[in-house]
């Protein structure tokens, strides 16, 4: 099968229209119209199977997650998606895997309303990478810079499910007691993560800084407080926890899972003590939730203590890309 | 070494700035600006070590070719090109290969005026994939879907090169005679191709229609007659080859090479005979030429004819994505 078929394949799935697309997939490149007085917000990121997701995954999460993850930092941006382009590497020209893999791919797209609108299909070691396209209004973006000393922490949904589901997979456990919950409900935190997009967008002015969770709460807080020249410090006994999590691991590990854990593809942000009010209304009407886990501090670094205000020192503190 | 240490490397690398910058590398998306009455152009590539490029490949010539892929696809559309994202996956955190990547990327964005805004490394098997985009003003895109029967038909450059620096390398002729000075030539154009974006330029609202030709001149002029409903037919003697192809191999094996040989990155282009004056004066100022290579039909395919009017039958069509 030529690279042409594949393409057709995933082109005949790709039907989603959208008025600001001139030209989509079928020339050298596409043809974008970003709307007056928007800027343009761009990402991209790779999936690799076997570092980024189990090699058994089913191909329609593949899809979905390639997705996920990109929508994910146009989330943390304050943006609204609007484009995507995939470039995919395949072993083999495997028809029935990229008829799954766009499945999913596609159901997520069709959720947010992204256009596909270009990509490559190669041969090579599995892999994904997805470029995600958005808008968002002039000076309206959500930065990671913009934290102050006194603000509040806050991060949306629970933490730690995703790597509780990696844990299970890994151990084995999951098939008695409690774990049979957990064994339904926290593989779909892993492989179909939701994007806040809504979230995002109810952040736009009220939000000081804001950043994907995708490496673990304190590797990509402490992103945020690099970029914003601040420290923070963190309640560990506030982390939000999904039921499941609580019930099929014991408190350090769960714990363990919130602070460092990656994969969360929560929004963690910084509101003044002013604007606590607003985000509690910005959040009211959002299935996610928001919870309030700990404080800007002026001392760089991030720091989590216990409800007697011990200093806790967590054994990992994020997801390491090169890590052996 | 971390991710975070390698996106520093290639981020220190990159500070080309422009003013339609508004956030570069650094925060989960970039945020850019399209200047008004310009559409947004907007491609992606991957390169698989083994599969786009020997293993050998210095890592400058991968790096420069990555980008240079991608600015040949918004050449193609007669873009001009504005920035790029680069997602890398390497085995190993190897700071060496990551800083010579960046300097032959580097080298060609700097010619292009690119700024490189965003990207992901992550760990993985050898393989790049670059999201180059530009502009065009409204209107003024170069597609594939304009060609009118009694058209000509013009390629830039010449073509078969980097076909004769594989094959080159891959029976190990090139120490003597002839060869040596295709030895020292041909490689270059197999390594570094020359995005022809000024050629793509100069031909707004000249050319009727315009591709890329990445996998061979057979592919890529069938996709371009497929778009516009037309065929074509080519002069086999009126291929442009280059003197030290002709020096290095027979009559018929570099005629192979310019018709399906692929990775040459010139512009195939159409343009009415009433324009052709128009291109002429257009290529008097441009480095490469453009050579006037054959005619647009109404009957669908692609034909090639030698001196005598005799169709040739080429033993392959163009290069094959998945072929094992």
């Amino acid at each position: 099968m030529a690279e042409f078929d594949l393409i057709e394949l995933i082109r005949a799935r790709a039907m989603h229209s959208r008025g600001d697309v001139v030209l989509g997939i079928g020339d050298d490149a596409a043809l974008l119209e970003v709307p007056a007085g928007q800027r343009l917000v761009a990402c991209t990121d790779t999936l690799v199977a076997g570092v980024h997701f189990p090699e058994a995954t089913a191909p329609q999460d593949i899809g979905w997650k390639s997705l996920a993850v990109n929508l994910s930092d146009l989330a943390a941006m304050g943006a609204q998606p609007a484009w995507a382009m995939l470039a995919l590497a395949l072993p083999l020209a495997d028809v029935r895997f990229v008829e799954q893999f766009a499945e999913g791919f596609m159901e997520l797209a069709r959720q947010f309303e992204v256009a596909l609108v270009g990509g490559d299909t190669t041969r090579g070691p599995l892999g994904i990478t997805v470029t995600a396209m958005g808008f968002v209004p002039e000076g309206g973006a959500l930065l990671r810079s913009g934290a102050r000393a006194g603000d509040a922490v806050f991060v949306t949904g629970t933490l730690g499910d995703a790597a509780g589901a990696l844990e299970m997979r890994e151990s084995g456990i999951g098939n008695r007691g409690p774990e049979t919950r957990a064994a339904a409900a926290l593989p779909a935190r892993l492989n179909r993560p939701e994007p806040r997009v809504a979230a995002g967008l109810a952040l736009r002015g009220i939000a000081g800084a804001c950043i994907d969770v995708s490496d673990g709460l304190l590797e990509d807080l402490g992103h945020l407080c690099c970029a914003s020249g601040v420290g923070a410090e963190i309640d560990a006994d506030a982390l939000p926890l999904s039921p499941v999590l609580q019930e099929a691991f014991p408190a350090a590990q769960r714990r363990g899972f919130a602070l460092a854990g990656g994969d969360d593809y929560e929004l963690c942000f910084t509101a003044s003590e002013a604007d606590s009010a607003r985000v509690a209304r910005a959040f009211a009407a959002l299935d996610c939730g928001a919870t309030r886990i700990g404080r800007v501090v002026a001392q760089p670094g991030v720091r989590v203590f216990d409800a007697n205000g011990k200093t806790l020192e967590p054994r990992r503190r994020g997801w390491q890309h090169f890590a052996t």
